[in-house]
């Protein structure tokens, strides 16, 4: 298996190169600057990871990859609006509402999530583009159970709003890999426990970086009075309950033997992003 | 084939009793509130006549229908925030922003745009979800145009923004009934000049009637400083224009025999809308 340095490569130079509707016209221009954001790609990664332990190439897995990403990317350009989270940074430069407006940024958006769509259905079958589907509007929902602030949900609405992504992630690894229904629960399992880490150490990361370090707005969460890991279990809690997360995801690695070995330095890659 | 207010009811009853996915929870109301309009479900009409005329049942058509009208109406919803049209009145009720709130209404948009494609994926064939994901990319696209403002390209802009989503409607109905390519011309010149009729008199509605009469803001589109056909043909002319293409629709028809003649009935539910 290839690291995960080399697969995210894989994934920026699809992207670099991946054609989008020329009738996007110069609209496309604010697609790019989004997607060019210098993210770890972490959703694309793990598919592609997840694809190639169970036998796929990676070129077969890096359309699928892509759309993970692009609909990543939609969900930040459009939380990022002042109707939501009202973010003027974005991976230390301006959100796209500031560098292009918010009309266009809302339409860019919209078309991300349309051109990811496109991107799963360039497989022959319905069950890449099913389940980036159901993904998408579980990670709507857990944004919307965000705004509407019930902090008693905070696991669910982790578990949708990025839990769901992830999981899909792993689950259209296994769509292009073409594995059966009857061997997934493992990998699947590895798919939540990743997602909910890396939710987990994102607030951590919200709570101690500095904004300059992040290239976000730091402590913003906490400050707009979302409830996070840190405000509910306090920072020592919170590490302790990350590295449990992990321990969980290697577990769920185990019963998968060799091939799935490897797979754990994406736990790794996933919780040591920032410390 | 049954006469088109018939299908109309059909879609209504189809519409109504749709589940839409659990997890979006109360967000759900939002959606609902949009799609329950009292719109003349133009677009999934069209679809399930041509489905119809071609010899596929009406219930087959019924999710591509409605996944066309979700389409729509998650381009209105988007259309009519603040940070484009900034709208708050959409056929005679509060636009969804000004109901449940910039943020809420966004979401909703994009939760009609992925239930869209969820029920265009429930076909066990990528072909559907291909042409809703092209049209949906070129219909953003127009916008995009529409809001920069080149007046120049105003065919352009319509032939997109309005026109993309009619040759869908025609085109996902021939591909439920598994219209093969080489029989599909005539259709695809019938649904494109449709399109084209449907925008020409929404220029002389927004034009001619009153905001009670159009259930929307009127005579909007030219104090926005949007060139319209009548801005710039004039009334007499753009009503002209309509009868041409009326003609030309049904021109399109004629090649395709008996199946299609009753067909031209929907050229009339379009062009004589409310005069």
């Amino acid at each position: 298996m290839q690291a995960a340095d080399e697969l995210r490569d894989a994934v920026e130079a699809y992207l670099d190169s991946l054609p989008l509707t020329p009738e996007l016209g110069s609209l496309e221009e604010a697609l790019r600057y989004s997607l060019d954001s210098g993210g770890k790609r972490v959703r694309p990664v793990l598919c592609l990871a997840v694809a190639e332990a169970n036998g796929a190439s990676v070129e077969d897995a890096l359309p699928a990859a892509a759309a993970l990403e692009l609909v990543h990317t939609f969900s930040l350009v459009h939380d990022d609006l002042p109707a939501l989270d009202d973010d003027d940074e974005r991976r230390g430069r301006p959100s796209a509402h500031v560098a292009f407006g918010e009309g266009v940024a809302l339409l860019s958006g919209d078309a991300l999530l349309s051109e990811a769509y496109r991107l799963a259905l360039t497989y022959d079958r319905t069950d890449l583009a099913r389940h980036l589907v159901e993904a998408t509007i579980g990670m709507i929902a857990g944004q919307y159970r965000d705004i509407t602030g019930d902090t008693a949900e905070l696991e669910e609405i982790h578990r949708l709003k990025t839990g769901r992504l992830f999981v899909a992630a792993v689950r259209m690894g296994l769509d292009v890999a073409r594995v059966p229904d009857s061997d997934r629960a493992a990998w699947m399992a590895f798919g939540e426990d990743v997602g909910l880490l890396f939710q987990v150490v994102d607030d951590l990361l919200d709570a101690e970086a500095s904004t300059a370090t992040l290239g976000k707005t730091a402590g913003k969460d906490s400050r707009q009075g979302k409830s996070t890991y840190v405000s509910l279990l306090g920072a020592q809690r919170t590490r302790e309950l990350a590295q449990e997360l992990r321990a969980e995801a290697l577990a769920a690695l185990d019963g998968l033997g060799t091939r799935a070995a490897r797979l754990s330095a994406l736990a790794d890659f996933v919780v040591l992003r920032k410390f």
